[in-house]
């Protein structure tokens, strides 16, 4: 079984190829593999597989199959999806500048930039209104912001390491307090912001795609921008992991930064069996 | 540039084979490739060199030169050589069952045993005498135990994890208070013993080979036993990680438990370049 590791802003993943969809790729098997000591290691698993194969009629050759460190199913991954890109550039599997990707939220298009870098299209955003939440001991209030997936960021005129991010609890709107992505940020030039974030599942992460862009949103919206006017000129977003370039628009949230690949090799076969269940006990 | 990822219990390493002694492994190098995010993800890096290409005139064909997960040098490490053999003996490198390998701390004998793991002897252990740390709340007592590093060891009669381990202060002997390996251990069966560690320089780890060695050392102290005489009957040592084995003698202590190669690869030429510093910059 071959597999590759890769990240972008420190947020990494173990890719898999399986491009006839042959793998069983149980929960365990990608707890294990996503295992950073017992395993690979990784924040989830990047499963890259033919979409014809899997019975998707998106308009694009590869399916992105992205699972979470934990095995449960995941519908879109920012930073994840500029990782799959990488990796089918690398692997001569596409042909660029603009590579069309499947995933379960709908087909993404991936623009490899001159420089290097990649960018998504994340789609528009919504905000929600404003919102509260409880750090440390601090109160924080922000826009609640939906990305696909909901965030609270909350803008604040003082260095963002300040905040016990640890284990933030929302106060509002009340219909987020059960699971939210809560981002702290803090405008430190023009166009420029710093942020941390914590992420639902996974608690203080290097970089996080759609709180990237959450994050722009609030920086904005503190700006006095508003979706319906949303300007074009891209914001810096410094992540605990590197650096993200984030630009809003009314149809399209465009998220630029790095994807590399590490390394790329095999699974030991005598690992792989020890994955599995013995022949009769079922997963639990 | 090849590598391999392998554990001993949770204890996690790079194997970087460099047979003919040709590259040039930085701490740079070695940290970057230990960043469980940016790299691959270890403990350390265990580098696999013929003995003769490092001008060691060690009774033994290949020698580890293993590197902190910060890029320092260290001597010896338990759970790495046994990990270090299981390479050697994968790829063919040697014969077993009794393979001799260089270190810096002197050339180790590992067993393959007819179960699958492997046994080093670790030499024989020091009681330095008694000692007291406070953990948490807690005042603990326990033995100074030298493995050829130096170990604080408390028995208690509670659950190991019921003790605040994450920064223990050494009040006694005075002379460790500067850094020692802090265990707590229970008895949990006959010659059967569950522990917890603190390493000096890593924290919470999923395991210690020689922390493995210094808890039964404490253990058997406990139960009455002595160096002059210490019983040859193995002990079973629960660690977070998994479970070893260890029994003490006179000249040595057999320390045997499981190691796996996860997985082989190469590393990407782009990651590798960009981890060199510039022509003309030096490292800091």
């Amino acid at each position: 079984m071959r597999f590759a590791k890769g990240h972008g802003t420190g947020n990494d993943f173990v890719v898999v190829p399986d491009f006839d969809n042959k793998l069983d790729l149980t929960p365990e098997l990608v707890a294990a593999l996503c295992d950073r000591h017992f395993g690979v290691g990784g924040d989830g698993v990047l499963r890259v597989v033919r979409t014809t194969a899997v019975g998707e009629s998106q308009p694009a050759e590869w399916f992105m199959d992205y699972r979470n460190a934990d095995g449960s199913l995941a519908e879109m991954c920012g930073n994840g999806v500029r990782v799959f890109a990488r990796y089918l550039i690398e692997e001569g599997l596409t042909f660029g500048p603009e590579i069309a990707i499947a995933t379960r939220a709908g087909t993404r298009t991936v623009r490899a930039e001159a420089d290097g870098q990649l960018t998504v299209d994340m789609g528009p955003v919504a905000v929600l209104g404003e919102g509260a939440v409880e750090a440390g001991s601090q109160l924080l209030v922000g826009l609640a912001i939906s990305v696909g997936n909901p965030h609270l960021a909350c803008v604040i005129d003082a260095p963002v390491e300040a905040i016990d991010l640890s284990s933030p609890r929302v106060l509002e709107p009340a219909g987020l307090a059960a699971g939210v992505n809560v981002e702290i940020v803090r405008l430190v030039g023009p166009r420029e912001i710093a942020m941390r974030v914590h992420e639902r599942g996974s608690g203080l992460t290097l970089s996080c795609g759609t709180g990237a862009i959450a994050a722009t949103v609030a920086a904005a919206w503190s700006a006095g921008e508003r979706p319906d006017g949303w300007q074009a000129t891209p914001w810096t977003v410094h992540v605990p992991g590197g650096r993200l370039a984030v630009a809003l628009g009314a149809t399209a949230s465009l998220l630029t930064g790095p994807a590399e690949i590490v390394a790329r090799g095999h699974l030991e076969a005598s690992w792989l069996a020890r994955q599995r269940p013995p022949a009769g006990v079922g997963a639990a």
